[in-house]
């Protein structure tokens, strides 16, 4: 039986080999011309799977592009089953001519690889079969003490269009007992944390029509209702001066942070400085009384993402607009509904719409249910005592993602607890050009990966829904 | 001598004679490809001029394209000096498909002629070429009453860029004691009626800025300020629920109407059914305890006639955008003062700007000044008989018109009472496919402008100006 540290440290070699070899293929879902590419990705995270020893290995197509299925029952069948989340495409380099490296030449720089998919989310897959290596080493057993299952999504840089049939499609296949996502970050290299939660987000177009041609502002202004200023009645109508939505019931099933999460937050480290930098903004703004990571993670928002109408040229029209629109978006949090805030977003609608004033309401598909993990569950206590023996400190922070994911799909079809593994840091540059891993992270991740098979095995099938 | 109405009725194909000679040049100032055309237009105007009698004709170029000027001295040094204003360009005929006969073959149905320009603006003038001639036969004097002038501009329909210019250039030549503009219109053929104001305008765009560049909602929104949101606020601040202007100090200089002019507002017909047909509009709206045509006359307005900023795309796009803007008209009335009003927007937009967000304002130009005629003046009393005398009624109601045009520019650069004396109707469809102008109105028009001249001359130099 081998320490789980020496293990991955004697084989970093071996994370670094694969790491280049994967990331040569320029696995890009959003661009037609490189769906050859993610088709190629596939294949070699098959063989990469097969190598690591996983007896069943599959890839698994769709109406888009194919994802990758692997598993590897453990020795008794009583044991715990766990599915590991991620996906093997990457997204588009565009502005090619921002990066300092060739997108697709890995390059390592000290503790640095740049390359796109390095940490989003390549990188942190590989560190899981290091890990489950590490695993193997620790026990002396030819088969993990957990069963382990994993879905490796191909389209999840072009919004997991094929997702939801695929788990429909797959549900029996993919039963589980627990489902750890890794496709996520920690705060800082000395700052272990896991995601406990990321918001839902409900998406539309409201647009107001006026009169049916565009009008002579002078020959008729000032006598019949005009949509611009109708919508931006609607628009400002959506948050009080204090930033608090207007939305009647918005808030309802808004699940509010307990004492212990409050404090959590509190410990969790911000720089505001940083954090303006990183946005290209000057002021922080938002729902009065929260903090800007209770605001980011633990609150629901109301958005204009768009607002059009009327003359869009150089200097001045004077007409009265026959159109105008608003593209709104809602971020949800536990435990809100995105049918029931769709519903609710209609009503306020229907409320601020003049006289004279026709709507329509577009809404883009279903919308996505918010996911958050309960910090007090056996598999979130599993995790952080996973983390904590990797980066030799008891501390792992709760933190929540602003962002909605494929997550809450995952949860609602497999009925399982989720937990979040990842290793990336926020300056990884993900989506954008230079996109870095920090190797030392991956090397930890690896680590917490072997630990935590182990301290889920311990809670048991029953323990860890917990 | 001969009667006013006599020589009108007899020398009607003279008039139609003309028209149909002069319809038939394109003269669009606003195509280059039209240039041409115009030049065209101002010497067969000139020559008509002549052909009436004026001792003095000019073609005055400008920078752009050539008004004509003309001249013909009463026989008394003492007579009262009138100016015409009118204009000889056309507007273009876009969309083309939509007229029934072709816009420059003018087409005679009945009492109505149809082309492009038939109504505005060139049968107006026609109708004083023949008006003079009727007003020389009534005297039996070889020179007119008044001493006249006719300043007849090429680039109204292009929003007059050299107009301020020339009559800076030529005011010695176009000095005056009462300014007859010919270019606007009637209530209904047999509601004679007068324009006694135009508003006023100031035209600007309000740019927010937020974030450097679109920021992920989810990563960012609702913890950074939206200038989206923050000019949606702006705008929909401008009014309150009443349709009231909430810019403060904005309605300070705002003569409000006499109980006379009240009185003469209630009296002029207003068809609400027509008016939502004609403005393609479902309701009416406007400042709560006006009347529509007081609100389209009398009262000044804010009107947001773009609105813009983030995703304008098809669905939707998850972003906090870095830019919104709104562009801005205010109609003003008397005795509002753009620089005044443009100084009291800047105030209230930098009040409604939130931390973090910078903006900029741009105004187009330096705004246009609204003019009025008081109904209580010498010129108006003497515009009033001359129309009366035309139509047999004693009733002249007063009209003011929503729009803007260079007469504020000229009552301020000459110094002298306007008076509008103009017979379009509200369906003559100018600047749209299928414009007409009704012969007999051109008739009346020509019988009043001989009663005006006359009258004008009866009241003397001084009188004219009290």
């Amino acid at each position: 039986m081998t320490d789980v540290r020496a293990f991955v440290t004697e084989h970093r070699a071996d994370l670094l080999h694969d790491l280049d070899s994967w990331l040569r293929i320029p696995g890009i879902s959003a661009q037609s011309a490189h769906h050859a590419d993610v088709q190629r990705s596939a294949e070699w995270l098959a063989e990469a799977f097969r190598r690591t020893g996983f007896p069943t290995v599959e890839i698994w197509p769709t109406e888009g592009l194919p994802a990758v299925f692997a598993e590897w029952p453990a020795a008794d069948d009583d044991a715990p089953v766990a599915l590991v989340y991620g996906h093997h495409d990457v997204q588009p380099v565009d502005p090619i001519e921002l990066w300092r490296t060739d997108p697709f030449d890995p390059t390592i720089d000290g503790d640095v690889l740049r390359a796109r998919g390095a940490s989003d989310d390549k990188g942190q897959l590989l560190f899981h079969l290091l890990g489950l290596r590490a695993h193997l080493a620790e026990t002396g057993e030819t088969s993990p003490a957990v069963t382990l299952k994993f879905l490796i999504e191909g389209e999840e840089e072009s919004g997991s269009p094929n997702f939801e049939k695929l788990l429909s499609d797959r549900r029996a296949r993919l039963d589980c007992d627990v489902v750890v996502i890794t496709d996520t970050g920690m705060l800082a290299e000395d700052v272990p944390s896991a995601v406990t939660g990321m918001r839902g987000l409900v998406v539309g177009t409201v647009a107001f029509h006026g009169p049916d041609l565009d009008l002579h502002s002078g020959v008729f202004g000032g006598a019949v209702p005009n949509p611009a200023t109708a919508i931006a009645r609607l628009v400002a109508a959506l948050h009080d001066e204090d930033g608090v939505v207007q939305v009647p019931d918005f808030y309802d099933d808004v699940r509010t942070l307990t004492e212990t999460e409050q404090k959590l937050f509190a410990m969790v480290p911000f720089d505001e400085d940083a954090f303006l930098a990183t946005s290209k903004s000057r002021a922080l703004a938002g729902e009065g009384g929260y903090s800007t990571l209770e605001r980011l993670g633990a609150r629901p928002t109301a958005e204009v993402n768009g607002l059009g109408g009327g003359y869009q040229g150089d200097g001045g029209k004077t007409i009265v607009p026959s159109d105008a629109f608003a593209k709104l978006s809602f971020r949800l949090v536990a435990d809100q509904n995105p049918s029931k805030i769709r519903a609710a977003v209609e009503r306020f609608v229907g409320t601020h719409v003049p006289p004279g004033i026709t709507h329509t309401i577009d809404w883009e598909g279903d919308g996505v249910a918010p996911c958050i993990v309960g910090i007090d569950t056996a598999a979130y206590g599993a995790l952080s005592r996973a983390i904590g023996s990797a980066f030799d400190t008891e501390i792992v922070l709760p933190t929540r993602e602003g962002g909605s994911g494929p997550e809450a799909a995952i949860q609602s079809a497999l009925g399982a607890p989720l937990i979040f593994l990842g290793v990336g840091l926020p300056d990884d540059q993900i989506h954008a050009p230079n996109e870095k891993v920090t190797l030392s992270m991956l090397y930890k991740g690896a680590e917490a990966t072997a630990h935590l098979w182990r301290e889920i095995a311990a809670l048991g099938r029953d323990g860890v829904r917990a």
